[in-house]
């Protein structure tokens, strides 16, 4: 019904505007319906121990969801963690039926559905815009069933590929308005990870600030990857207006890049952002660790620098690491793709 | 008026079906409208040494013409060539006003409006879609006022910037859905130029073919530039299928890139693509030779491998060519950028 999907489409809405703020829970949203068939009640999940996007929604209906339908982009917990199971409160509403975007891959969550049809409410799963459903919650989804977070790989460099001029200069190579739209890609993510040798270079804050340089109440966790150089004090990642994890390298003088995934994934963290050098991307995508690329490119040439990516594993144009492009798009004077890594 | 604009707009699109087959002529589109205001005539330049657009028009139209307007994208030439003047031919015709996109830039056919308004015609100089008008022409309006061809380099790179992989493999690198529209715009141009090094790697046709591989009818004129390195028999650029002129090098080894171009131009030659390698686009682009860059990018990555640009006399950022992106258009699963070089 075209009503199903205008109602999802704006729980999926919801479910987009929580990005970044509930890990470990997933970024979810909720619209109540009433029997008139307006919306009695809104609601996305709240930052973590917070109410679920369901409990949200049925608070603001009130009595007007009895009867009712309610639009969840994933389907209702059924387990008590540090909120009540969603599957009893919607039951305990009253509402007739609910349209579910993704089945929980979260085995400890799962069976709201069944839950809901033992109770005699009408489930719908997966059938209305569920493709969308998923992608505004692809990162989560994914770190869930895999155990590791969704890693997204970003980059700025010039249209012929390099990501510093020969002497080393590198601000800016992107437009002010492709750097306001980085700081919003952090946002949605809970950890930014950076090589030493980046930090060393350029000593980034790696936090996340609107365009007049103001810290955003919520900042990921900073994840130096020290390798076998050693960090200084002084330097900006190690000030106090974020989180800052070092991973010491192993005794080869490398990080265990799998395993410290494994452990941010222990820590919360569902989405990562990836934000370089060369040499470290190279390494994640050669070891199979990326999900998302987003390219930030500026129509500018050099001809000499150093590369955007260093050695990933690859000497040849079959081996290439091919990607699916998702989304491309004018930022300001810059282009900004947005591509998947194929089986990834 | 809006009519004026559907008019104009029409003569715009008869004029971009001639690129690249009416030099050393400008790529002209015309269209006669008759005094009860519908179209009586259309006409394009024909490939040089036949009737120019507006020619054609006139004898499509007849004594429609008579009372009439007639749309032309570049001001009526003056001058007895291998054709008599258009603009004695529009008063004969009776035409009682013509719009024209923009002025000839070329002194030895200006001077058409002049002709026109002594006989009686209002003449509307560059008020209807001027920038539309110019920028289908633009290739030949640049060469003509500079006396040089307008150069577009063409390159095809992954997401990271390479041309081809770590092992010297570049097959390939771009979908055929980009590699036929290459084609496409190798259509539209009079002459192709590759370095050396380019040939003897990759041994390229150089020509416009379906993607049958059938060639096209007109074949751009393959422009080699031989540098210190020397060429071989067997080589396709050297086959029957399109002419091919080789630039020998200067004393220290070296081609004279702005000599070079001269010669083109007075070969005929308006609008040329430069097609690689590497080493050739840095030279032209670090002597300020290249208008427009056509990226392909592959949404591929290789982490090695030659990049697509060379040195092209840039090291720090401050120095970086900054380019304005005119078009962004997917080509099947690869990308097209469109840029113009600031200043060139």
């Amino acid at each position: 019904m075209a009503d199903d999907e205008t109602f999802m489409r704006r729980a999926i809405d919801l479910a987009r505007l929580s990005l970044g703020e509930t890990s470990p829970n997933p970024n979810v949203g909720c619209v109540i319906v009433g029997p008139d068939g307006r919306i009695a009640g809104e609601g996305r999940t709240a930052p973590a121990g917070g109410p679920h996007a369901e409990v949200r929604a049925i608070e603001r209906a009130g009595e007007r969801a009895r009867g009712g339908t309610a639009y969840v982009t994933l389907e209702p917990c059924n387990h008590t963690g540090r909120t009540g199971p969603c599957s009893r409160a919607l039951v305990a509403a009253g509402v007739a039926r609910v349209v579910v975007g993704v089945r929980d891959p979260n085995p400890l969550a799962a069976g709201g559905a069944e839950t809901l049809r033992s109770a005699g409410v009408v489930v719908d799963m997966g059938s209305v815009l569920h493709e969308l459903a998923h992608d505004a919650m692809e990162g989560w989804l994914t770190a869930v069933t895999r155990g590791t977070p969704y890693v997204i790989w970003k980059f700025a460099a010039t249209l012929d590929g390099r990501s510093a001029a020969a002497d080393g200069t590198s601000k800016w190579i992107t437009s002010p308005a492709a750097r306001a739209d980085v700081h919003r890609l952090r946002g949605g993510v809970d950890a930014i990870i950076a090589g030493i040798g980046t930090v060393l270079a350029d000593d980034p804050q790696l936090t996340v600030r609107s365009p007049e340089g103001e810290l955003a109440a919520r900042q990921p966790l900073r994840v130096i990857v020290a390798g076998s150089r050693g960090t200084e004090s002084g330097l900006q990642v190690f000030d106090s207006s974020a989180p800052t994890w070092v991973v010491a390298p192993g005794e080869d003088g490398r990080a265990d890049l799998p395993a410290m995934l494994r452990e941010l994934y222990a820590r919360g963290v569902r989405v990562a952002l990836l934000e370089g050098g060369p040499t470290l991307a190279g390494a994640f995508l050669a070891a199979g660790l990326v999900d998302r690329v987003v390219a930030y490119l500026a129509p500018k040439l050099l001809g000499a620098g150093p590369a955007a990516l260093g050695f990933a594993g690859i000497s040849s144009i079959a081996e290439a690491l091919t990607l699916d492009v998702v989304d491309l798009a004018r930022i300001g004077p810059d282009v900004r793709l947005t591509a998947t890594v194929k089986g990834a």
